[in-house]
């Protein structure tokens, strides 16, 4: 039995990975086939030829239209994974099908169902609407993570660690000290995660994309869609200055970090990262700036991840955690994981 | 328990690489040492001392005279795997032996027998005579496979993959689309699989060996010897040029390609290939055209089905096969090696 | 259940590693960080934070005064162990402590306590003041070995692999060729192994080393003291030239080869070599001789080992071994450890 969340949504792709050349991605351990028709609509069915298992992203194998040719032995499907050719025969039998999957394009990314594909249509696609509207200029990328997914939902889910391990980028004293609130809505399935910090030294990370050089009111607020969405809603602006009465804001900065968090494996993860602001929308050197900086910033995770996943891997289970207020979030999102894996 | 095949004999060196080095080969898991004595006997025994189990083949383990001299603590062994020689005391025990592989040379290759050496004698060695025959000009290399030698079986029963893993090569479409015929000789312990193309594009690889211009007869007839020697009997004539009644068949080039098939462990093969040829036989251009593009082929499969063990090692079993006409040769393979596994 | 001798001191480092940086070493599967404090006292605790066991030992993890921070989310401990900060709340929960081990340095080693730090106390370290006494210059160095300890405990309780194995360094014909006397001290837990040849070649090491020019009288007494220490007490003198009646053995010169023999991983282990002498004390250019060769001799037997290594992972359990005489040692040590290791 799989340990990952079945009849969910998960981020396979960006929109821009998937185009007109056999792509291939790993999501909860199933190698899913990712291409485009000519009139562009995304496909996405099993990455293993009915026949012999050949993977239908491996060279030779390749587009013909809108078919799949099998590099191995040119078994061709259509875009619903049927197969519509065999070699040697004209009658292609009836059972050769890819297992097909169901896809959506939203916020960006491309979603793919796993699970039991009837359910599809009735299970929400969390959103990250700011990746894909006006009034928002994103950067973002994917960094494989050599550890398992939980590793990665604890980390975004208790930011006390950006003072540590992100000091000089994005964390400051005043993170870690600053206590947090946490608010678990078991209908919606979201958790969330908030910490306030009235006057905190300004990072260097929203220092240089911002130009702020005093201190600032940093508002840190989590909203967590288990099994795989995670949106930081990050606002900063001069230490005093609250949204107006009527919720408008104009004085602050809005930063809307996205991680989607995809399992691999077992002990892999897809760690998409998007960073979308409301300001400087057309400077490209604060686009640039942001984007290596917080590429910088995921890469330091990854590393302290992968390092986590290696004494995990190593060491006897039964280990004995101990876990304080900063935790909260991390395990409420554990818990209701655990729920939904045992669906 | 094992998996491979017993008492039968395997391909373990091409006679040309065992000589007055000393030289290992895993065959069907078995670490196998092979050297030859000063008159040039070939000999195979154990490649792990009885005393700490060193591997002789591992320096400074060296030959001395027509012994081996373990590197480790100086054990001392015959041709004939007897140990002649400890250290620290004169009295050898009589228990100090290494096993001893029945052992030949035919057709250009070293034979080891794996299995109860009682039975080496009366089991047949397969047969390619044309490997070391007058009239023939031979070209043959041996590539390592990182998967498990039924996929290399499955690949060579069922040439339709020429097509489309060899296209530009040694493929053509004329071989997916003819049907084949096949042959279980379950007394003779051969099958055979054969493919008559009447009318065919004559593929790179007989087009620049031959000097053939236009469209050809292309004959394919396999004989596999389960389990490990592979025999494709190649026809290439004019097209409408036909053998004479009386068998003699001057207007034709004939290539005999035969593969020997070792398992060197659960998930890994040698994989020997010779190419022979009754045309051209002193000219050096074709023996290196052949040779390289051979070679290329060859490393396609490789690349191909190095991809499927590592799809099959990582997924569970029980995957379910499509299997169509094309396949009859190929699983008629695997039955008789099946079955021949189980005595 | 851990395979490791339990209840022992084991060589974790050499005194010269530890200082004010973190340093992690593992000890029969144990991760364990050292560092000494401002006042240079040497602490030993686990190398996994509390809290969600990031290492350490892994950046940007540090050392704060007599406090180490975690690089992950700042829980601070002690050099006791005992944790003394935590983040976003001033209450210390009162479990929060890392293992703390028993930690001792003595003849220039840092050694540490596997087992119930109860009893460390009552618990005998083994000596080689020899690495630490006026009248002796030392050379030393740690090899890593992929291999497990036991088969670095073969390797040194019999040396008749001196004159294959390092044939050129300080292997000679007379080493296999001369019988063995074998100790075992059940009370005082040591087995001793004993070589005298009272006229031998003398090998490069020892003649470049002493200058002796011709045959040599060559004592080789080892002492084990398992599961970890083992002393070579080499004597070389002209042949002939004996100890004086009184004890005093002034024309002879001394080399005290010392190993510490820690398991690092049940098939890894940490090889310490040192070199002890008691003439050219101050002769660098012997030293350096005495620190290359007798490297090189160790990295030949790391070399060995770890394919043995390989050899023992790669094969069935259940292999016979054959032992002739020269194992009597190693067979000895073989059992006490097993018997250590029972209780």
């Amino acid at each position: 039995m799989t340990s990952f969340v079945q009849d969910q949504w998960y981020v396979a792709a960006y929109a821009r990975e998937v185009g007109r050349e056999l792509f291939s991605r790993t999501v909860c351990g199933e190698s899913i086939l990712l291409w485009r028709t000519r009139d562009g609509a995304v496909t996405a069915m099993s990455d293993r030829c009915v026949h012999r298992r050949f993977p239908l992203s491996e060279q030779p194998s390749h587009l013909a239209g809108d078919t799949v040719v099998c590099g191995y032995h040119g078994f061709t499907y259509g875009a619903d994974g049927v197969c519509v050719a065999v070699p040697g025969q004209t009658r292609v039998p009836r059972t050769a099908r890819l297992r097909s999957y169901p896809v959506a394009e939203q916020d960006s990314f491309v979603w793919v169902f796993i699970g039991d594909p009837a359910r599809a249509e009735g299970t929400r696609i969390p959103r990250a609407p700011w990746l894909d509207r006006a009034g928002w200029t994103v950067v973002s990328g994917m960094e494989p993570l050599a550890a398992r997914s939980s590793l990665l939902v604890d980390n975004l889910m208790d930011l006390s660690h950006e003072t540590y391990l992100h000091g000089g980028y994005i964390g400051t004293p005043e993170v870690a000290a600053t206590p947090i609130t946490t608010e678990v809505d078991e209908e919606a399935g979201i958790i969330r995660v908030s910490r306030h910090m009235a006057d905190a030294e300004c990072p260097p990370f929203y220092a240089d994309s911002t130009g702020i050089t005093g201190r600032i009111t940093r508002w840190q607020d989590i909203e967590f869609t288990p099994p795989c969405l995670y949106v930081l809603h990050s606002r900063i602006a001069p230490a005093g200055v609250l949204p107006n009465p009527d919720g408008t804001d104009p004085d602050a900065f809005h930063v809307e970090v996205v991680y989607a968090i995809t399992p691999e494996t077992e002990s892999s993860t897809h760690d998409f990262w998007a960073v979308a602001r409301d300001f400087a929308l057309d400077d490209e050197a604060v686009s640039e700036y942001l984007a290596k900086s917080n590429r910088t910033v995921v890469l330091q995770d990854v590393t302290a991840l992968d390092a986590l996943e290696r004494v995990i891997a190593g060491e006897p289970d039964g280990h004995q955690e101990l876990s304080i207020n900063i935790d909260t979030g991390g395990l409420a999102a554990r818990r209701m994981i655990a729920r939904m894996a045992q669906r």
